[in-house]
């Protein structure tokens, strides 16, 4: 079945019902058609510039949450989205509150700090304590039973370029991590060297993560060059000290919402392509590349998808805790009951710029629907990766556990690591032109998954 | 005389007493010799690598400055300088304290900010009131009387290109008047956007001053995606709301210095070739380029030039109070009576690359000095600026009333103002082989004016 499904496609598609206007127009030229629609003006610049300006940072749980909720759907609603509503769902959530650091010996100056989303506050009145470097995680994660006992521990280790060895797939575990690793050895505090990829003074927030079973100490990231610094201060030879001064908000039990809008398809409605982003961001940019470009590109681009009616129904979904790991997986346990109509899942996440390369489920590579998208998208220097799809976004993991196929659209993000996560992330880093290209992209595709009789969920073994 | 001690400089310095090992090197070789020496590693990254890490942040009057004091001395009498002595003077002094800014109605968010230098403090709690934005310093500057009362006015006008029609020697002027010209028409605060040309979400500091006579409001920049967002929401047109505070620190009376140190001359003592660079600086960043870069290039260089003992005596002066303009005036207010023992005064105070190009006084055009270290120069891409010199620094102003000549020496600074005053303004942003490259450059001059017979304070009037 799913082979004769994905079979027929190419050329037969002509023959299924589709929506009066568009009955002559060939399934590749349509697509073509989108590219084109999408980089004349897509209008997710726009829609990006309204949710950065108007609602600015967006903390999952907080007041800006609920404003971005409301401003979902009522753009969601402008747009011609149908069955508009929100999903609410109960998280903890983390505010950051007063930050400051210093070297109070022997070089008395200024830190540029943020806390670790998740982080425990210091006592009112800062921690103060010897620090002690490391240059590796793997130096941390291997020193001695009691031998950080009273000191802060400050990680040193530079964050690679995306993709490399030590690129954000790794670093984000000494984030996440390196906490317990210095309590494990007495340490009181933790700091790590920002995971950033450019010398900009300005720390980078993200989630953090305590072991079961061990001291909960504060955790916060440096600017890079704060940490080059200690580093230069450390060579000297003489005992560092450093206070610091972390006063988050921590609520056991916050309201979140995942807004959802649909359009319906126009031939099998119980058949849905799930597109998203995430509304949520960290408290220090207005979360423009983080992730209000992948909400305004996908809502972009299932808009432009929409007005040309394909046959399944586009769902868009605006994920309302993704950066603590609790929106994708909320929705799933809500849906676990009707995830089965999702056909594909995928989420943009990485970043307002253009599309590199393109990955579907295993079984899809040589189905001439993917074929023919994929000349389409040929002329934006976009790619077709045969890999089998193995990442659809931070938010569609817990879909995929229901068995929901995923797919992966990977953006270009070189400098993406640069501003992620750091007040950096604002509206002046995006270009509109590279917004549109992605848009395009994302439109075409999803009207290719929406028009055509593939189902994913049914995948045929990869071929050789 | 002038004229007749400058046409014998070129051929007959030989004759002059030199120290022995000198005496067969023509002067031009000298030159080269210091120009080669300084390429080959100068030693001033190493300086501005100790002052910005073992004393970091200097403002004038404060902690740091004393520190910074201590550590010049030290430092240029462990580069054999003598007569290494602290002139203290007092100030008046301000620290940034608590900078928090908000927008609170009607799309609530942080914004970043800091005070401007000289800053009153708002109330504890903030200052809140509707804002009302200009364009352009002009349309502030012309705005009809009572037409701000209550409000906050916010210039959002771009800062140009260096040298530009709107650059720093222009956009300086907004910084410095803004607040005062806003209280004239009954603001009751001021923010402008940052004096930067770049689109980091950094804040930019520097000296402002209240005019005679009308209410003291407090000031304060906007980082350039901060003014950008205000432009942003104000284009929905509807009353927005500002929050600010700025909690400084205000003294009176406060100590600084101007740290100085000699190469004693070797035939002529009595005739000064001053050279100097500002410790001082403002508190966001460690003062890496504003002006640490001075510092150091000019105490490298000076320590080179007197390694080959040249006539005259070589004088290096660290200022201690360039951001508010209070060191050169004490300098020269307590120089008055030897200030004529200096032939001629420079300051470097435009980061850490290389030197573009040099101007000497009126008169000194043709001199057969000027074209010897010309030829030296041109090597490194200097070339000589025949217009005479007109700034020598900031802090050789009050000399040069006094009738001290000034040489000036312009560096590269195409990226200067991305940085300058603020929390960018650390080591990392500076690259040794160009600091090597002005150090070469400073070397060969110092030593070139130290040595040469010229009296610029003799000036011939400028050739045709």
């Amino acid at each position: 079945m799913k082979h004769a499904r994905g079979l027929i496609l190419g050329a037969a598609l002509a023959a299924v019902a589709l929506p009066a206007f568009a009955q002559s127009v060939a399934i590749g030229a349509m697509e073509e058609r989108l590219r084109e629609r999408g980089l004349s003006g897509s209008g997710s610049y726009d829609i990006l510039e309204s949710l950065t300006t108007e609602v600015g940072p967006r903390p999952a749980g907080s007041p800006a949450i609920a404003r971005a909720k409301d401003w979902a759907m009522a753009k969601m609603t402008s747009l011609g989205f149908s069955n508009v509503h929100a999903e609410p769902y109960s998280i903890w959530a983390w505010f950051k509150g007063v930050e400051t650091a210093e070297v109070t010996d022997p070089f008395p100056q200024p830190m540029v700090i943020t806390g670790l989303g998740g982080s425990v506050a210091t006592p009112p009145g800062g921690l103060e304590a010897e620090i002690v470097l490391f240059p590796t995680f793997e130096a941390l994660a291997s020193a001695p039973a009691n031998s950080l006992t009273g000191k802060i521990a400050v990680l040193t280790e530079h964050m690679g370029p995306n993709d490399s060895a030590t690129g954000y797939g790794t670093a984000n575990r000494w984030r996440r991590r390196g906490a317990s690793e210095a309590a494990k050895r007495g340490a009181v505090g933790f700091m790590l060297r920002s995971l950033a990829t450019n010398n900009v003074r300005q720390p980078h927030s993200g989630a953090m993560n305590y072991e079961e079973g061990l001291p909960k100490i504060p955790a916060a990231a440096l600017s890079g060059p704060d940490a080059d610094q200690l580093e230069r201060m450390a060579r000297r030879g003489k005992p560092i000290k450093v206070k610091f001064t972390l006063l988050p908000t921590y609520l056991p039990q916050a309201t979140t919402w995942n807004v959802v809008g649909e359009i319906p398809g126009s031939a099998t409605p119980d058949e849905v392509v799930l597109v998203s982003g995430h509304m949520d961001s960290w408290g220090l940019g207005t979360g423009a590349i983080d992730d209000g470009a992948g909400v305004a590109i996908t809502m972009a681009a299932a808009h432009l998808a929409g007005e040309r009616h394909p046959r399944r129904t586009i769902r868009m979904v605006l994920w309302g805790a993704e950066e603590t790991d609790q929106a994708g997986d909320a929705y799933a346990k809500a849906h676990a009951a009707d995830a089965s109509k999702i056909v594909i899942a995928g989420e943009s996440d990485f970043g307002a710029q253009h599309v590199m390369y393109f990955q579907t489920p295993a079984g899809s590579q040589d189905l001439p629907a993917i074929k023919t998208l994929t000349e389409a998208l040929k002329p934006l220097g976009v790619t077709y990766n045969r890999e089998p799809s193995k990442f659809g976004g931070d938010d569609i993991g817990h879909l995929v556990s229901l068995g929901v196929p995923q797919l992966s659209m990977r953006q270009e993000g070189a400098h993406y690591f640069d501003i992620h996560h750091s007040a950096e992330d604002t509206l002046d880093k995006v270009d509109p032109a590279e917004m549109d290209k992605a848009t395009a992209v994302w439109a075409a595709t999803i009207y290719a998954l929406a028009q055509s009789g593939v189902d994913f969920r049914k995948a045929a073994p990869a071929k050789p």
